[in-house]
């Protein structure tokens, strides 16, 4: 059985020299199958922890790739644009093969990604602005220099790169019936869709994108508050998705005509269920996933894929960099969702030994405090009355109930804080 | 080459069973080779990552490979008793097997650990008190109904069930000059010992255990407080170490001498260095690995294990159980030790507009405000000014220099908080 691939695809022969780059630089990432998913989907569920590549995402592949492709044209060395992944990946896939990289980053990038790229011996350029302005310089002294200029997917080669994925699945996992792959600028998706159609073209590709963009669009043309995040995190004026990955806005020139012709179905996720997925994978699976890598599974929590008659599904966790401020953010989020986190407020008489008597309940409880904060000024409070602001860690909600209900017997008024 | 094996270790057809036990119930965990690391430690590393294993430690080895010893010795079920690993290891041995399981936890553990064991089927019974409260009542509910008590590590079959984890690495690594083992009980260490000297004597074992235990004693006779890890966390009476999984006090009668006779050395690590590693392997590898599973790394950092002249030394991740609470707290540790969580007490006029500008100073320099808080009370103030305490987020050390220098310029007297 062999399928007719679109022309714009990657041939057999692209496609074998993009394998032979890959092989031995790049890692076969492992799969696990997941009892717990499986029992959750109900239907065998397999995930394929491309997190664990090297530099930390899928996106070494199609380096190592168009660098092969490019042979002699890259000898002058290689420029690339990025404020992620892709940078990482330009950066070892020319340390690799010996020649000089160049990357330019916007100026903001965070400091962790300018300095991974930094240890990989890149020559890094920040450039003030958004991203845009890092790619003008970058193609700009690609012209002047007669380096290569590497572009993060709309690329034959680029493409070919990122389908060794494909292969590797039809290796490790010969009963797969369908892969979800997230969808950015559509090089990893198109890859992995050319390599397994080739071979079997009965497998379902489903694509799943972040639904932030669009409703930061519509957000600010209504004027209303960007939060779908809560904690603040999604309120500064420029939104980044959670899924930072693949905020491209759509796919490219080669890619768009080979989604179209290859990809079954794209489905679209929200923050919430991103940050939910994301933790799943810290809790249950213990891997670290970012937020672009962790929209299949979010696709799957909320049932936006339906389970096929037969076979496993494999869930591609393209990427595992994230930065440790948002993993705590995103960890923290989560012990307050399952009531782990407890804030108070409670009235104590303004007189020695209350705040004694009232934290001695709460030990007495069995909770934990982490923060105490007086408040004085704004609540409507008796003479003699002072307002405590705890902050708790519990065992979960019914613990909390029993806290609450612990002070309470103690006389202290008290009432859970939004 | 072979190696004499010293008597108690696990026989050749103990070990036969022990396979054949967890052959297709357990994982066959991934190695990777990491190139920073192998850049750090100036030899090859080898990560082997058991924390991926099924019910995130190494533990379901053993007790697949007791309950396959067993046979029907336990058709009347089996009983444990922990606060973690073993717990889970054992409700999920019996799911599988199809046998019932009875596990007692102390009422105190976490909800996750304890919620973890109820998911897999098994009836938990929570005892208040320490964990020897749980195993005490484990034990005559095991004698009362004639039920099989699994012990954690003290037993010739959980030894050879994890040493099934030696023999992967045999195939896995080829070029192993030695491993890096955590020690707690010495269930681990003694399997993968035996597995491995026997084949080949000449790889060198080593065994990493947590260092705090003894200094909580220390400690506690010298009525000194105990605070090794900082932000309060160590600062409970009861003192945990974030390597809870090989917190036990020494090995058993059969693994005691079996550490003597196969493991080349062992070192101990303190908690800073576990939580450092932890970090590492977050931020790095896109691990989630538990204290326990870190130590291996630790001992590294520390310099305490020399590399070996030629071939891989690996570093087995033994679990990944980790509180999101424990994460959330260990991500946001690492921002501030490397100056991305900034706090600053800044002095303020007491007049409308003062707040703003200061804020806008601080956004021009590109920080964000996560907390801002006015202290009026017990600093010592000149009337009309007000003392406010920021926490910042920044990029990094040298960022937040630049911040400090940019406030001050605006005229604001301001110092970093301890």
């Amino acid at each position: 059985m062999s399928a007719v691939l679109p022309s714009q695809a990657p041939d057999a022969q692209r496609r074998r020299r993009a394998r032979a780059a890959v092989e031995g630089v790049a890692r076969v990432t492992p799969v696990l199958r997941s009892e717990g998913l499986t029992d959750r989907f109900g239907a065998p569920v397999v995930l394929k922890a491309e997190s664990l590549q090297r530099t930390g995402s899928f996106k070494i592949r199609g380096a190592l790739a168009k660098l092969a492709a490019l042979g002699e044209g890259a000898a002058r060395g290689v420029v690339a644009g990025s404020a992620g992944n892709h940078a990482r990946a330009v950066a070892e896939a020319a340390r690799t093969t010996g020649i000089p990289a160049s990357v330019f980053m916007p100026a903001g990038a965070p400091i962790a990604k300018i300095e991974a790229c930094r240890r990989l011996g890149a020559d890094v350029v920040l450039v003030d602005g958004p991203l845009e302005n890092a790619l003008a310089a970058a193609h700009d002294l690609a012209d002047e220099r007669g380096m290569a200029f590497l572009h993060p997917f709309d690329d034959a080669d680029v493409v070919a790169g990122q389908g060794t994925i494909g292969e590797e699945l039809l290796d490790q996992v010969p009963d797969m019936a369908q892969i979800v792959v997230p969808v950015g600028g559509g090089g990893l998706i198109c890859g992995i869709a050319t390599a397994v159609k080739a071979a079997r073209p009965d497998v379902r590709i489903v694509g799943v994108r972040a639904a932030l963009h669009g409703s930061v669009v519509a957000a600010r043309e209504s004027r209303s508050p960007v939060s779908s995040f809560g904690d603040g995190l999604w309120e500064r004026s420029d939104a980044p998705t959670i899924a930072d990955g693949i905020s491209v806005k759509r796919p490219g020139d080669l890619t768009g005509p080979l989604v179209e012709a290859l990809v079954d179905d794209v489905v679209a996720v929200d923050e919430d269920s991103i940050a939910e997925a994301m933790v799943l994978l810290l809790d249950r699976v213990n891997l670290v996933v970012e937020g672009a890598g962790a929209v299949g599974l979010a696709a799957l929590l909320r049932e936006l894929v339906p389970a096929p008659d037969a076979g496993s599904t494999v869930l591609l966790l393209s990427g595992g960099n994230v930065d440790t401020g948002l993993l705590a953010q995103i960890a923290r989020r989560h012990e307050s969702l399952v009531g782990r986190r407890l804030v108070l407020n409670a009235l104590v008489p303004d007189r020695p030994g209350s705040l004694v008597r009232l934290l001695t309940g709460i030990a007495d409880a069995g909770a934990s405090v982490t923060e105490i904060q007086h408040v004085r000024e704004g609540v409507d409070l008796h003479v003699g009355d002072t307002a405590v602001r705890l902050t708790l860690e519990t065992r979960g909600r019914d613990h909390a109930d029993q806290v609450i209900a612990r002070v309470r017997e103690q006389g202290f008024p008290v009432e859970r804080s939004a």
